[in-house]
């Protein structure tokens, strides 16, 4: 993919990319003016430990505090384990909990990488069944519950895994209401077991936070165990990966921990200094202050060149956080990889992420995930052409 | 490890940390300056690639063909893969290359996180014999091959791993003519597997490099797939937490590079442009420069408060780099966690790694591994009198 973007000529409404030029090069500068200065301790520069800065799971454990305030600062901080961005926590979420063979219960669509990463680990996914509206349906799940544990698929479940804001790739949210149906159902089933939520997107809202407490804080979690991650780098500087989770199951966490100390023995102490700088003297807020209507823009951008589809029965929702539009074509017309769309929009010079890549097998080849966080505003609204051309014709043919 | 390191008054000669008063402040603070300069491309903030920056793996790749001049750096460079220091190249290379129950053959001793990282993925080590110096003994090596032949076992070695260049733990270097006398023998047995060398020490040599070429130039290691690791932050700045595997074998590398896409997909891409800034400018070689007569400076500190020792029977080299020393306690006095000696050097306030972690099971346990790195030169002095004082205490009883 890497590659693919750097053809000249070529648009990508495929990489999950941030927005280069909004970077936030003056604060990570000051940041490390600040750590690197003559009388500054040079700690930073030496191995840190496994589970991550305290200084930088103190400060991010009282910034989720603040978003759901029931949640205890001093239990976060003590429960969290920094990561190389989120995606190690997911993937030593999965590694600890799961066999192969094992299944892990996904979203649909979900997160591709998470896909691929169970796929690699020789871990099933089961798709939570969808109401009409497209978001997970409880009482559906209810019922494939029943048939699973007929198969005695339901016995090889390990772990529900959700991506609960501004999905990467749906830009859906789960409410608080439904997310709590999702662990009753669960629970009633006699399946009380780990629950990984992906925040990664829950910072990257346009106008307001979405309203939903996280699986950390909403009582039907209560007695499941839990891993919710985020990530510090989309929000903020991808250069520097730095993500983390907070586990509430302290065998989990320290078997995660354990598995990170032989991956690595712990993140880069120096970028964590520099996100700990950032974070307490508000520049990652005035950071997310600026992107946020930036990636509104974007979202508006690629949206006002993609609307001519809508007459030909293209539909999606316009998401309120995130990098993605998740677009569904009309029955019938294909977009996997191997599809007369992405070959013709290839030679248009357009990319995006064939959507059943996000959905577990057996998968229907008909939605497209279309990221405008890479493309500046006027590439976007090109790149949007180019692909509401390739997607008229082929809609018409 | 970390933590004890914390508590007052203990003196660690346990922990593998650097030293910590020559850290590169300056040369770190200069790169950043020069990479979040207000007219610098914001690219070092933004991903990178799953392989690693092109432009760090071409000076690495330079850099190591000038160490060995037969090799062509354009390959070393396509072959190269940037990981979270060189840990994470030994976790894939074992990831990739093995399944629960398969065998992997170490020196004794050995790098102890490694032991207990293969003992994590489920694999277990063989141990190459040694001859009296404590060498691995390739004649010795035969004869085990056939035996372990014969025991099924040698079905099922996956690979070979050595720690060739002033090894954690023993200080001890494998000279040219041994390391291809091993590639015979195993060869010769039809054990043509794949090679790990750890070479995470090569470049702290106190005077002059070690001469002997990698597995990658040694005519007899030539038909082996190889992979070759260094780290970038034990010799410039822990805190980075970058080092780099060149692997021969692409479809090898491309399966690491598959699963370090679902564990990262790519380090911090900041902390790569950071090194390469330093390795391009000089900066990396001054503080080579700088390091090496402090290390050594080190060792003789360690050395001369340790010297009462010889007289009591104990043993041990004098290495030419690296950050330790490797004893042998006189036969019958027992060296590991739950000994008399470990207890006594607790409440002494002086910390070691037990020998035994560094070996194979079942292990002889009467090893001491000491870290010259992390104290000042007073307080390693002090240290080595408290081993001193317990050891001699124990020796005579």
């Amino acid at each position: 993919m890497a590659q693919a973007v750097e053809r000249p000529g070529l648009l990508s409404l495929a990489a999950g990319f941030t927005d280069p030029a909004s970077l936030p090069r003056e604060a990570v500068a000051s940041a490390a003016r600040l750590r690197l200065a003559p009388d500054a301790p040079t700690e930073p520069l030496q191995y840190g430990t496994n589970q991550g800065r305290l200084e930088l799971r103190e400060l991010l454990a009282a910034r989720l505090a603040r978003a759901e305030p029931g949640l205890d600062p001093g239990l976060l901080g003590r429960g969290m384990l920094v990561t190389n961005g989120s995606q190690q926590a997911l993937y030593l979420a999965v590694q600890t909990l799961c066999d192969p063979g094992d299944l892990v219960l996904v979203e649909q669509p979900t997160y591709f990488v998470f896909l691929e990463m169970l796929s690699g680990l020789g871990v099933g996914a089961r798709a939570i069944p969808v109401d009409d509206s497209g978001l997970a349906d409880p009482e559906a799940l209810r019922r494939r519950l029943v048939e699973w544990r007929r198969t005695g698929e339901a016995e090889r479940l390990r772990a529900v895994y959700l991506v609960s804001y501004y999905s990467n790739p749906s830009g859906r949210s789960l409410d608080a209401d439904r997310k709590e149906r999702l662990a009753e159902v669960l629970s009633e089933a006699g399946l009380v077991i780990p629950v990984v939520e992906d925040a990664a997107y829950r910072e990257l809202h346009f106008r307001e936070p979405h309203p939903a407490a996280s699986v950390l804080s909403l009582p039907a979690w209560a007695s499941f165990p839990k891993l919710y991650a985020q990530t510090l780098t989309k929000p903020f500087a991808t250069g520097l990966k730095l993500g983390y989770a907070v586990c509430d199951d302290e065998t989990w966490r320290l078997k995660m921990q354990h598995v990170k100390g032989h991956q690595d023995f712990g993140s880069s102490n120096f970028a964590q200094a520099l996100v700990a700088t950032a974070l307490g003297n508000g520049d990652y807020d005035r950071q997310l202050e600026r992107v946020r209507p930036i990636y509104e823009a974007k979202r508006d951008a690629l949206e006002t060149a993609l609307a001519p589809l809508r007459a030909r029965g293209w539909t999606w929702e316009q998401p309120a956080g995130g990098l993605y539009l998740w677009l569904a074509a009309p029955r019938g017309l294909e977009t996997s990889m191997d599809s007369a769309l992405c070959r013709a929009c290839l030679e248009a010079g357009v990319l995006y992420v064939p959507g059943d890549l996000c959905l577990p097998a057996p998968a229907e080849g008909r939605f497209v995930r279309l990221s405008f966080a890479l493309l500046p505003v006027d590439a976007l609204a090109e790149a949007g052409r180019r692909f509401v051309a390739v997607a008229e014709r082929l809609t018409a043919g």
